[in-house]
């Protein structure tokens, strides 16, 4: 800590860390965002894009397995997903694991960026961008969604937060686009959300994504894991018309990995079923959440992390 | 972040935090440590000792819930408690919230640090120093307890990490430290332990403590909890001869609640429950850990995190 | 530097010093600007304000050497003085070791920080606000001048850079600013200001106060010198109709210095002398300025450093 | 300063900079030290080494204006020059701009550095290393110029700070060492040395270099220029058994540059003449100083700054 290169990143309004690059491996910028890549200490290579770190080569299984494992184990049999976002190859990679799989689409506004990713991030896709199973799509998610009514057995979200009243990603976490989202699961079918940090200083980002969700959904399940690599614990929302997640049971879940094949790093079968028991002060911030996001009042962070709505910019 | 008074943490050996201080409350020497208390926008006043934050005034809760309650809702009645280390007056309160409660002892090395925290710390001990059933002591926590034989139906220790070849709190985590909190219980008693970061630069911390207990007890359980103002999960442990906590049911717990008029802010029956569910990646560690820390060869961190034995300097 | 309480100051808009504060003394808001006093281990008790170090206990003697006595040795006999800012004390603690000072007239618009300055400063001040000599105002200075048409021998302005399109201290560095502080001079008289850092990244603040000062003074002098304490060289302007400074003999100096009973610390006949020598790059820069500041259209500096010129905002 | 990359560098033990790169150039490691050049807005491309900013690309001139004219242009009509150190092949540049010179020899331990400068440094080298009258030697330079009975007309000596009990460049600071240099000059010869930086934290590091080569020349006189990159004012030395540089007349310097068709940018012939007037505090620094290094007993700086003598380790 004394003296070398570091990156600084805000994790916090009020906090700032400092990391120790032990080697820059990349630096690129592409239209929409820009790209580091650099070697540390503890976790191996890290993936920054602007401000935020994304992904550490060290931990990066706890956020996938998180985001995209619980979802697909809460449906019997998926055979077409759709993952929004994700650029980096590793949400599309765990998909692809699940045998049934005979479809995935991944729509990502930032063509250059993934192209970035098959170059400089094997360690993240491992291929994946490859597979014959795999069709990737550089374009505004809501816009093509919108546009391509296919239907999906699970879909996965996985976004950037709305930080700033002129964030374009405002959209992306209205009540419109939830429904949207329903409207392209097949019968059956099972939404996944990375669901902001749950955090003093942001406590209400998770609560106001659950609380517009279940405007759409029947079933809306918070779970929370803390992200090694980001040094916050983040929430994560299961929502489905026909499913309760947290019903099934973990035998139930310990079979479906057998028959799939799945030995996972991070989550257990009893692990995926445990992480629907929240602590009672995020219960009890849910329950009283009183915030819709709508097109016409989007939600969205001011720098200090407090959730604020609307006025409405333009689209 | 552009410019002011900030607390800069060392995180890892590799990521430091610069944290905004709003205002410096007070800064204080004691033969031992120094305290630094200040207010932060995000989670109003912070204690640090040292180099370490040690708790929040928004968020301490979460620790201290984390450390005291599973174990003494893993006893049906305790009477008697025994807090090492624990200098704020946080655990001690939440102690003695529990109403079979007839004598808490803490044992605590700095008893200037005690002192501060009753001036300068109400919102942790909230009074807590002045119970009647509270004994605290000045006093080296192994020789204390080695010449006293008072037992107790709960032991709960909250130590710093022993960091450095030379740390004296080396000889607070070793086998014959565990065996005499062993001897120190009541038949039915449970030991709760604050257990080491888990992260992947210190990922044999949580593992060797959990072997070392091992050797000594029945039945050991690991739990982690993501402590926010640290931005970090730690691991906790808890220790029976008698008693598995993990095989007490949801409704125990919650009828030990109720029976006890405990409305807590973080745990809830199902999550004290459900928090004995641990990662995969964890279980394999803590599968695959060899090392036991004894007297004679004592564990300790090194300055990259990495856990180091022997060889013995003085005691 | 591993951890503790540090101050951080952006010393340009690229870089950043983190300085380690051993004891944060006092912090007070005034309405004008925030003081932070601390105590470090290279330079004693270091003053903030707002966001820039003023000041530190051990080397403030350099800064107030060069501001002050250039000036008031340029001059054969100053008996009246005005010190336009210097909320600390030190600036007129130093004109008041010239004998034949009968009154020093001292205007900075925050009355609460002199205030403060009296009793947290004494290391500043010694004691000059209670000088019987001293007269110090709390006003605008701009306003202030202009309703009171006294005169004096020497004027001293140290005020603080216009940053920011909107900076109210932008009327403080215009070509009107400067002919009413050449009316309010006596025949003789001689000004000094401080004119900003000299740095590649600011590398025209100094030549546009140097080239504004210009079109009202018939003699105008640039100096520099290195505070330690800023870790930057900062230029200086001597301006008078009457006299050249440069053209004073060292010799003269001398005399002057003996006369006066001065021993000063940092400034020597010598050195006074030999400061009006510059550097090629700045003379270049000096020769090659265009830009003159005015009411109508007055400087400040952007968030990158770099000379702009209007739009007017209000006075 | 928000986020992104930043060089953090250890101005002092008790202040750091954080400055911004915009991109990381080159990252290596030579067998003595680690290179890394960054690109920065307020400065260009900079040079770092280890721990060190050693130059950057919009003030280098000002660096090595200063350490290699007023020494070659105290002298009639150097023809032959040593340089200790100066990696990059500056020093060597502006050496060889003196037309008389016919031999400049550069004797620097790191050759991977030299060979790393001229494939990345070529703002600073530009082609010096190349020129016919250049002579690279990669060697401890001690060793060689004991070994190497040659002399020189101007010796000029561009060294890293003795920083610590075992540093190897201690023995390049002591008196045995400037006798050496002494040795090895022709009759009429001059040396300059870069010596320390002048701060209160390191107040005796320049007092200490200048009183033990004054042990040894008969005209030892001391400057100072400040380095904007650096945000620090380093000291400088000339000495001379034949020649005192502030005794020639400012008329002399300007008729050698004129002669030599020497245009520089930082210094002027004013300048240099005066730049031999010192400031009170430090010439009575200088006056006062005690400390004679020597190899029996050399001296270093702790980690706070402060000189510090013998004991002796390896040389």
């Amino acid at each position: 800590m004394r003296y070398g290169s570091f990156f600084l990143e805000e994790i916090t309004p009020f906090e700032s860390m400092l990391r120790r690059m032990d080697e820059v491996i990349v630096q690129k910028r592409t239209r929409y965002q820009e790209l580091t890549l650099f070697r540390s200490q503890g976790f191996g290579k890290i993936l920054v894009l602007d401000k935020d770190v994304q992904s550490s080569e060290s931990d990066e299984y706890v956020y996938h397995d998180t985001l995209v494992h619980p979802a697909m184990l809460a449906h019997p049999s998926p055979r077409s997903a759709c993952i929004v976002g994700g650029g980096e190859g590793a949400t599309l990679r765990e998909v692809l694991r699940h045998p049934s799989i005979e479809r995935c689409t991944m729509v990502d506004i930032d063509g250059e960026l993934m192209e970035l990713a098959r170059e400089w991030l094997p360690e993240w896709h491992r291929g994946a961008f490859s597979d014959p199973r795999a069709r990737v799509i550089a374009a505004d998610a809501r816009g093509w969604l919108e546009a391509n009514p296919e239907r999906y057995d699970v879909i996965l979200v996985d976004l950037t937060d709305p930080v700033g009243a002129d964030s374009p990603a405002r959209f992306l976490f209205t009540e419109e686009w939830y429904r949207l989202l329903s409207e392209r699961l097949e019968p059956g079918g099972v939404v996944a959300l990375q669901a902001g940090m749950i955090l003093p200083t942001h406590h209400r980002e998770h609560s106001v994504i659950h609380h517009t969700v279940a405007q759409v959904f029947r079933h809306v399940r918070s779970y929370r894991t803390y992200i090694p690599s980001y040094f916050l614990q983040f929430g994560f929302l299961l929502a489905s018309q026909a499913t309760d997640p947290a019903s099934l049971e973990v035998s139930l879940y310990a079979q479906r990995c057998h028959e799939r094949g799945l030995a996972l790093r991070y989550l257990t079968p009893e692990l995926i079923r445990a992480q629907y028991a929240l602590p009672g002060d995020l219960q009890k911030a849910l329950r009283e959440e009183q915030m819709v996001s709508r097109d016409a009042d989007p939600f969205w962070l001011d720098a200090e992390g407090r959730a604020q709505q609307g006025p409405v910019g333009p689209r």
